[in-house]
């Protein structure tokens, strides 16, 4: 569901690349993309109109076609026998949804009752370069500044970030409808710009997009006393979400240990060499898998204290990727 | 000296903006850009290459022709009656040597013998919005990720970016030859891309952009007790850096009292209204004075924590406008 999408065409791509094991698949969009034709594993597919029958018959259902959407539906393919791993944040913090990355808590999978949320992109990421440190070292305090990608804003996003950059001496008077968020009052340029805005505003001055690092990482990793801070931020990247993250660990550590845990750890790869000027950048990671981690270094004056510099592909690792894991882990562990 | 760069000429705009008293002014440079035309106050005059001779009768000697040059000619400079305000980091934590932002440390002025320092582009901005905190509440703890314009990096860094922006679908293989650092083994493309990397490394894994910051704000703020830790980026943005901060008080505070501490500090001006979108943005503050500070937020975790997102133009407040002010507060304080 959402099959046209950034993140659907991704999500399609993983199932390509990965040989999932498909007897019958439907690319479901709505009413406005139906009709398109779908490329998959050679075999072309017309995008059908998402309905509550289409998910008759249905094992797993992928949804990534906003919350609205999932609200409606992923009840309706329940419902119908399907189990649903949701790209959006409608159910992510029910009680009832398994919030999962399968390399940080597969077991919560076999609690689901039919719908399994995937996190959000920058939450991933951010978990996965985490969870090695917690299991060998315990984290008390997390502070997290983003630098994300246009491209977790949907294709017009990426439009819009691609004719910006053309007028490069003209970038302030740049059409702007898409960001920080298109259903806002106020639109700004983001070619050659910053925006400390991603999702709307909460009450406390926070927007939803800090609130779900800081409430998803603590359902994720099971920890409601870990302290978690988030700032976030969209710049004039297209795809790859970079993290700037201060963690304080309950033990004391060493620089050394922390790139062992980091080379140990599932899903993550150490990309950690300054004498080189090796260190991750999203231009380079864009379209592959790992989270990336590099610019390892002890803090100063706290030697429980750890800075690291996390990149990975928010539409891969962030979003199309860790689904179909999920997917992957259903069938592994007899869920589905 | 240093009169054709892009911070000599922010320096030669901020004096006709500001109607700093001038009997006689000579632009020097190099002997590669000796030669130049520059049109000050309506007068046209040629830029000429830069000897020991030179500042023979020049009260004031603003620098800002990289560190060799300042570390060559400073100290003739001084030989010959003039007081040199740097703007490169040769001299910055020379004990004889004071680092002064105005607004927070004009007194230091006094203890000049010859060269007063003026602090790195990304320091200025953040100790102008820690300083009312400090006053009002104590610092303990600072933690920034920054997010750093290439201009920053000269002229050469500005057009790269804008070659390397015309080509949308192929940034990657963009020809780089700027950044990180000029002289460094590697060069990366900045257009769509994060680098997290300003200046060469130091040994223990932070860059000397970083170091700069967490030295020179102790030095500044004259505490060395001050824990600060920095994460030094390059962003796709021409001019204007962003930074945020996570700061620590030694007290409680509110929001609002940050807010009111703020807004009655000098140099810095509030821009923090989430519900109609109001924050600080680098496209938007570029060529303004001030240092813009929004997003103030307390921590969810720690009453005594705050977060705070600090926007200033790099060549303004960060390099220029700041040595100007050094310059007026010499001649208020009957120094020169």
């Amino acid at each position: 569901m959402g099959a046209t999408g950034a993140v659907g065409q991704q999500m399609k791509e993983q199932l390509e690349k990965r040989n999932f094991p498909i007897n019958n698949i439907v690319f479901l969009s709505s009413s406005r993309s139906a009709g398109k034709k779908i490329d998959f594993n050679g075999k072309v597919y017309t995008v059908q109109e998402a309905k509550a029958e289409s998910f008759e018959e249905i094992d797993i259902a992928l949804f990534s076609a906003g919350g609205s959407v999932s609200e409606k539906l992923a009840p309706e393919a329940v419902k119908r026998g399907a189990i649903v791993i949701d790209n959006t944040s409608a159910f992510r913090m029910s009680k009832d949804v398994p919030l999962v990355v399968p390399e940080v808590n597969k077991g919560d999978l076999r609690l689901h009752k039919g719908i399994i949320a995937n996190p959000n992109c920058s939450t991933i990421q951010m978990v996965c370069a985490l969870q090695p440190l917690k299991e060998l070292f315990g984290l008390k305090k997390v502070v997290v500044s983003t630098y994300q990608a246009v491209s977790g804003a949907g294709i017009d996003a990426i439009n819009e970030l691609k004719m910006q950059s053309i007028d490069f001496d003209n970038a302030k008077q740049a059409e702007a409808k898409m960001l920080p968020v298109k259903s806002a009052e106020h639109h700004y340029p983001i070619a050659f710009n910053v925006i400390p805005q991603i999702d709307q505003f909460a009450d406390n001055g926070y927007t939803l997009e800090e609130m779900k690092m800081i409430n998803e990482t603590k359902k994720i990793m099971h920890d409601d006393a870990l302290a978690v801070a988030a700032t976030c931020v969209r710049l004039p990247v297209v795809t790859g979400h970079s993290e700037s993250i201060y963690v304080e660990l309950d033990k004391v550590a060493t620089v050394e240990q922390i790139k062992q845990a980091i080379k140990n750890a599932p899903g993550v790869k150490l990309m950690d060499d300054p004498s080189n000027q090796v260190y991750p950048m999203p231009l380079m990671t864009a379209g592959l898998d790992e989270v990336f981690v590099g610019r390892i270094r002890q803090d100063l004056d706290n030697p429980n204290g750890f800075h690291l510099w996390v990149v990975a592909d928010n539409l891969v690792k962030g979003a199309a990727l860790n689904s179909v894991q999920i997917a992957e882990a259903l069938i592994e562990e007899n869920i589905v």
